[in-house]
C-alpha cells in the first residue's frame, strides 16, 4: 500500500501491527496480501498504510472499536494470526489507539 | 530504530507520522537521526519506531498529550517541520491517537 490514507474527520481507531520477521517467507507475502484484500471487506474499514525495512509497521485504519474487534475475529484472519505466531515473527506488538486529531500537507 | 518499543502499560499517546518522501535526499537523512535522538531527550518519551520502504511510518509514543504537544513546539523540531512541507515530503499525515489497550507474543 503506497497511499496514505484518506481517512475522514476524527474520531477513529487506528491498530498499530509493529512486527520483526524470520527470515525465511513460509508463505508469509502471500498472506499479507490477502489479509490486505480480506481487511478492505470488513465493515468500518478506512484503510491501511504498510512499511518494511528492518522493522514492519502496518496500520489499519477503523470507524469504532467493534469493527476493530470484527475483524481481530475474523475466521480467516485468526489463521493468520496463528501462523504468524509460529512460523513469521520472532517478535511483534499490536497497538489498538484512537485517532483525537490529525493534519497533513 | 530496528526494535519493538517497550513502552508501558497503556494508556499513553502514539504520534503516527506518514510520508511520502520526494526522490532526492536533501540533507533528510541526517535530519531523520538527529530528529530521533532529540525526541528521546523529551519528556515524557516512551520510544519510537520507523520503517520506509514506498511509503515511510514513523510512529513516536509519549506519556501523556502535554507530551507531544511539547515535542512538536520543541525549536529545532519545528525548522525540521517547515523543512520537511518545502524540501522533503510531496505528502505526509500525522495523526495523534491515545493508545488504549496492546498485546504482544
Amino acid at each position: 500500500m503506497t497511499n496514505i490514507s484518506n481517512t475522514p474527520k476524527p474520531p477513529y481507531y487506528a491498530v498499530i501491527f509493529t512486527s520483526l520477521r524470520i527470515p525465511e517467507d513460509n508463505g508469509y507475502g502471500e498472506m499479507a496480501e490477502r489479509m490486505i484484500q480480506l481487511a478492505q471487506q470488513q465493515a468500518g474499514f478506512l484503510g491501511i498504510e504498510s512499511a518494511r525495512d528492518d522493522l514492519g509497521i502496518t496500520v489499519s485504519y477503523w470507524s469504532n472499536l467493534d469493527a476493530v474487534k470484527a475483524w481481530k475475529m475474523n475466521s480467516e484472519h485468526l489463521v493468520a494470526q496463528k501462523k504468524g505466531r509460529e512460523n513469521w515473527y520472532s517478535d511483534f506488538k499490536v497497538r489498538i489507539s484512537k485517532v483525537e486529531r490529525d493534519y497533513g500537507m
